[in-house]
């Protein structure tokens, strides 16, 4: 009996102590979330663009991950710090690219429709292709480590996701070409949805090694888990329009439950798109486009600023969270010199890969274009350089990790991915400010944009205004009234 | 090969579908809780008070779980219903608990604060004694299943715990007495923590056998984590007010860091608790308290209307999913008839338990204090009537069933609190309204209340209308010098 005491002591009190490591753990991930937004506001504060708050909330995983390194209890740490992946799949991913479909500047965006699409789907295809091609060659010539071709392809289709958000960031900050900012944000948020299309069609392929290999098969596949995820995502979308249009929730006192079910909304595409079998990811893009669009405008006034900031509270957490994890693992995870060259021979390969999608795709545009539209050389090179790779290319490498047999191969295209987030945010990122500067892309229509800015808070407040004088004048009576009959 | 190929087929589709399963499974919860959002406003909008928002989610809970349960896929829904109770301990119990603190109506709180804490500290341990020693005879008796005495104190303890919820939004459509409000509210928000310090109390014993039952050790221990854990909650408020009175952030361009920073300070007082292997719970309810009367004033305007938005968003969000759940658990679960028999007893024995709590405690405060403040006998039943159980205790008894080493106990324990809460919340939920007009407790300030709202609002219209003129003339004057430089 006194033995058994002793071992439920025991035993219970290695379940206290790992319950209380796990909140120490999750203690220091909400210290460094905040430490990172503070960094992330001095730095833009005192205009030092080389480091964004991405790099920053990275650095800051580095540095504390290389210390639980040195320290003993570097275990305990790494085993909670690895989180699991149903939580980056179901509620961290989700709202970043959300956000993103939801911020899109409608009226530029829409008139380089055409020019978007083409680098987005042509140019994305190409991009991975190459970039797999080299890949496979690589390892065949042990120039690198050895992958077999399908994995070569995947690895090339889930590398050609850019990230818009630190480039897009110093964009607006310094000013640019309107095109150019549509053009960068476009490409990046639309190629998001072809790369995982590419990547679950080849997934397939993969699953299913009987199949034959006909191109037919590959582009019906493809063009299913498409055009069905952008599909689910556009329905909801418009119900959710429909819904806020006639329903009639835009009253004052409703409006707790109009936040609710706006709030709700994407996140039904999401799950609605992943129940049927298709991109959970690729739906919630489409739904934030359309749901700012259509929905959005039917919502009342509070609505709108309550919804518009929680989005970006939501994300811009998620955000951070990501990039803090990130350098974590990058500073955690062994590493071999095996990885280190086949990271170098990466990303001269997708630096091949990116100008073979941006150069002959904008030739491709210029020669349908008007004059006066071409895409100049210099918005062609930014647009070359501007392509981050962030946390889709993450999340998919992620994914690839769990679904490849071969543990060390997909072990190795995880690492090579983390790895390239970190240079390419790191640098590019650090460099956005000078390589716009440098290619005289920098405060075109600054000004232009600054006093349209103006004029549309001007008129807002305006409107508000004279609504609130409205509603004060008819306060006002309410109270004289009852004051009257009360007397 | 082939043969491999094969196997690897069927596995990758077994976890395909699994996948699809689980995507759908949470699907179909954010129906639900869209659509138990919408029944509560169908319901409030109708003034039909017998069936509350929170009694519509539990409903649909149950009905949901019932087809389920009739269905053949019933082990495979089941499973995902089934969700762990990390989610529910990190990311659903603190918002509801934060919030309940954050909610506080100051002024009238503060002035019954004595009777508050008579209730909730010297009442809430009455009761929950009473409760356990009834429990342990009614076993010792053959009345009911046995628990040993340390698990009906348990039990005693964490069926102790009320929740506000549904009275108080029927209170607030009602109309009642400020005091009898303030009474109700007070007593069930501060109650939780002393059935969490208590539960813990305990937990301590049984963990440690070979400790002697002292009389002082049960004292200082149970001390050491209420005061431990609210001087967590309390410095960390107290610094977040710091911070935010002299950091300057209430300036308009960091609205987004200044709202990312306040939505952290809860979860960051809950963590540091839990690491210090103390009571988030308690701390973060206590943060809640003070961060509303000392943070929350130093924010800015769209900030306060930000926070306290996001704060109730995320918290009904919670409060329903977890009425939801509790619906599809008590559906779900195998059922035995020792269990009914616990059921009836338990609710009989928390009924005189209530009694022995509020009016002992009441004759004692009204003994103090002076004849025009003295607590009602009308009021005194509505206080025992009001005592529904909810997330609190549903928590605390899922946490037993993980800690408590004989299986069966614990799960007796988990099934008879679901129950209660689903009884208390259906049948006390749906006649409080009959109730209160029964003991004519209905509308007694409520002309007055109202009065006060409308001045409130009217000068708050006034205050914002005068800030928005500045702002307005402000703009203006440098748009027209802009422009007149450009000219």
């Amino acid at each position: 009996m006194a033995q058994h005491g002793e071992e439920l002591a025991m035993a219970s009190e290695a379940a206290i102590e790992q319950h209380q490591v796990a909140g120490l753990s999750l203690l220091l991930q909400i210290v460094m979330l905040g430490f990172a937004f503070v960094l992330g506001h001095v730095l833009r504060r005192h205009k030092f663009y080389y480091l964004h708050e991405a790099s920053a909330s990275l650095l800051i995983g580095i540095i504390v991950g290389g210390i639980a390194n040195v320290s003993n209890k570097e275990m305990s740490f790494k085993r909670w710090f690895n989180f699991n992946e149903e939580f980056f799949f179901l509620f961290l991913l989700p709202p970043i690219i959300f956000q993103s479909g939801f911020n899109l500047y409608a009226k530029p965006f829409f008139s380089n429709f055409g020019a978007i699409c083409v680098f987005a789907i042509v140019g994305t295809f190409v991009a991975s292709m190459v970039t797999g091609i080299l890949v496979f060659l690589g390892g065949l010539f042990f120039l690198m480590y050895k992958l077999s071709f399908l994995e070569s392809l995947l690895f090339g289709s889930l590398i050609s996701a850019t990230d818009p958000v630190t480039v897009l960031a110093i964009f607006q900050e310094l000013g640019t070409d309107m095109n150019l900012y549509a053009l960068v944000f476009g490409e990046s948020v639309l190629n998001d949805a072809m790369a995982i299309a590419l990547y679950k069609t080849l997934m397939k392929f993969w699953h299913d090694p009987s199949a034959n290999y006909s191109f037919t098969v590959a582009v019906s596949s493809f063009l299913q888990t498409f055009v069905g995820s952008m599909g689910t995502g556009v329905v909801v979308a418009l119900c959710c329009a429909l819904l806020f249009k006639y329903a009639g929730l835009s009253v004052n006192s409703l409006h707790n439950l109009e936040c609710c079910l706006f709030v709700l909304f994407p996140y039904f595409s999401f799950m609605l798109a992943e129940g049927l079998g298709l991109s959970g990811i690729i739906a919630i893009l489409f739904c934030g486009i359309l749901m700012k669009h259509y929905a959005f405008q039917n919502l009342s006034e509070p609505a709108q600023a309550f919804t518009r900031g929680f989005f970006q509270l939501i994300s811009s957490l998620a955000e951070t969270f990501l990039f803090i994890y990130m350098g974590l693992d990058i500073a955690t995870e062994s590493h071999t010199w095996s990885h280190v060259g086949f990271i170098f021979f990466s990303i001269v390969f997708i630096l091949a890969a990116r100008a073979a999608n941006v150069f002959p795709c904008a030739y491709l545009i210029n020669l349908i274009r008007p004059v006066a539209r071409k895409i100049p050389l210099k918005h062609q090179k930014a647009l070359w350089f501007s392509g981050l790779r962030g946390a889709m290319a993450f999340g998919l490498a992620l994914q690839s990790k769990r679904d490849l047999p071969t543990k060390s191969n997909g072990e190795t295209i995880f690492t090579t991915t983390t790895a390239i987030v970190v240079v390419t945010v790191l640098f590019i990122g650090g460099s956005t400010s000078t390589m716009l500067e440098k290619l005289e892309v920098v405060g075109d229509d600054y000004a232009a944009l600054n006093v349209e800015v103006s004029c549309l808070s001007l008129f807002r407040l305006e409107e508000r205004a004279s609504f609130m004088r409205r509603l004060e004048t008819t306060i006002i009576w309410s109270f004289i009234a009852r004051q009257a009959r009360d007397i």
